[in-house]
């Protein structure tokens, strides 16, 4: 449900930029026609490297930009920028970033670049992002309200309403990890509090957990599950438990969250998404534990998008601010 | 935020009915003037006795709203309508009630009302009315997002964003007290599921575990933790020990929602808040324990409306309907 298009000229292109804490990946992405979805085009990415701090991941990012602003085909609506961290609703700042990231919390991400490259910028959290481009032209399109969850080296989400996405009145809407979880007991999450649905549902904590139970055959932690999810397809026992245990625990978190929330749909997205049929139907078995009778048949399904997600989204979030005539952040040389 | 209530002449009414399992509460809602709060008069309540079944309640309703009928003063908008249960956000009709009122389930409230007297009506669940009150004339006015948190026999609540009560796709949204809690492990929730945080958290928690811790002095379970609470004020350390149990796990909930939802402010409401300092103490340090970092500082305030608040609520979601020109419900002789 994109808002209020009808007054853009098209076509027209936007430049996109997705900062994790991996990488910065870019792309142009074009809107040839109002009926048409937007293309993604020219993508690029260099490493974030995040430990030379935030003014050095600001210089990088500001370099993938230029490049793309090159290329970009003209007219260029502007600037969109999906970053890791608690991003500002009200100023597209960085409102919050914790230590894998040191230095990040407070960069003026779009003002930044709406002053450098005298363009509109916006900029809103990369999990808000991906969320938005799958419900403006992925999983969750006309739905009336949808939960996104991110399960990769955390747990992410947004809740959907509307075709927009609820950010919260500090950015931070969507934190799902780090709601309670009955199973979690006082295990210590990446947060420093106990409790956590993240400690035993994430890519990360799969692999930990996996670990636990085969301490003298240690697997890179990185690999989000993928070594896990072949070794359980290869019927091994202690992996297909660990598969089993965390997949059920993530669907009585989502059931939990349905309970809050109750969308349309819930939309499965991150890179532990292809850890297979027997986490996926231990995520199914989870959810009729814990969703309320009403919502027991509420679909659960996988993102569509994939890592073009946060980019589209960064491109719609930019169109709504110029649609809606919000000053989306700043001009330049304000 | 009362949505464009511009073209309604004023002065008019609302008769508002607020059915619960215990009693039918009516009024009449008066709009005098469009600065004015509404005045809820001629308050009137008989009781439920859900136990005669759901045609029984519904006759008993209509009973008490053809009195008020007949006492409001003209002209007379309609008849707003709040239930226990699960309401259809798309008709009114109890699209889900439990064991605590049979044949609840499936009852046409709304629309039953409009034939029998000819207006409009519309019915939302208790919950989202007494938030909506709150909302439109109570503690959260004019914020931006709100988490009502109301506590009594169980836990429920209602997310509110611009004004507006989110009721999710089923009208199951905001059933805070079924979703995950760390502490409450394997304990049977009333729905049927474990871990929840209504097992806990509520009033009938608290007076639970009191009485587990002594077992030799039984009290009134339905007295939602108001004994409890004068004996903590008179100093028995076991009563101190089960408010401050209660609240401090209330408060870790409380934290973990708003990870997710990170609300303006949250509201609290229900027959527990006069549970005293102790109990209200314990509700931050929870908080604290598990609200982000940016989250920290996020008002938690007590409810202003009590009682009147659903009946509001109710009222103004008759005027929602009929200012947003939906067909509400139905018309009489439809």
């Amino acid at each position: 449900m994109p808002l209020m298009r009808g007054f853009f000229s098209y076509p027209f292109s936007v430049v996109a930029v997705d900062v994790g804490g991996t990488k910065i990946a870019g792309a142009i992405v074009r809107y040839d026609d109002p009926d048409a979805r937007p293309r993604v085009e020219g993508a690029t990415s260099v490493p974030s490297e995040p430990e030379r701090g935030g003014d050095a991941v600001l210089a990088s990012m500001t370099h993938v930009v230029a490049q793309l602003m090159e290329a970009a085909p003209t007219p260029l609506a502007g600037i969109g920028c999906a970053t890791a961290g608690v991003v500002s609703p009200r100023t597209g700042d960085i409102a919050y970033a914790n230590g894998i990231m040191p230095g990040w919390t407070g960069q003026p991400v779009a003002r930044h670049l709406a002053k450098r490259f005298g363009v509109q910028a916006t900029n809103m959290s990369d999990v808000h992002a991906h969320a938005l481009g799958e419900a403006r032209f992925g999983a969750a399109t006309d739905l009336e309200s949808c939960l996104l969850v991110g399960i990769g080296t955390g747990l992410g989400g947004a809740y959907i309403l509307k075709g927009n996405v609820i950010r919260g009145f500090n950015g931070v809407a969507g934190h799902l990890g780090h709601s309670l979880h009955h199973q979690a007991g006082n295990l210590e999450c990446a947060c420093g509090a106990h409790g956590h649905a993240e400690s035993i549902t994430s890519g990360t904590a799969l692999v930990q957990r996996y670990q636990q139970v085969r301490p003298g055959d240690p697997i890179d932690r990185t690999c989000m599950g993928d070594e896990v999810a072949r070794r359980a397809y290869a019927g091994e026992q202690r992996a297909c438990e660990t598969l089993s245990f965390c997949g059920e625990a993530l669907g009585q978190a989502i059931g939990s969250w349905c309970n809050i929330l109750d969308p349309q749909a819930v939309v499965l997205s991150g890179t532990v998404v292809n850890a297979g049929p027997l986490w996926r139907e231990a995520i199914d078995r989870g959810f009729a534990q814990q969703a309320l009778e009403p919502l027991k048949s509420t679909p659960i399904v996988e993102g569509q998008l994939g890592s073009a997600a946060p980019l589209v989204g960064a491109a719609e979030n930019l169109l709504d601010a110029l649609a809606l005539s919000f000053d989306p952040v700043a001009l330049a040389g304000e």
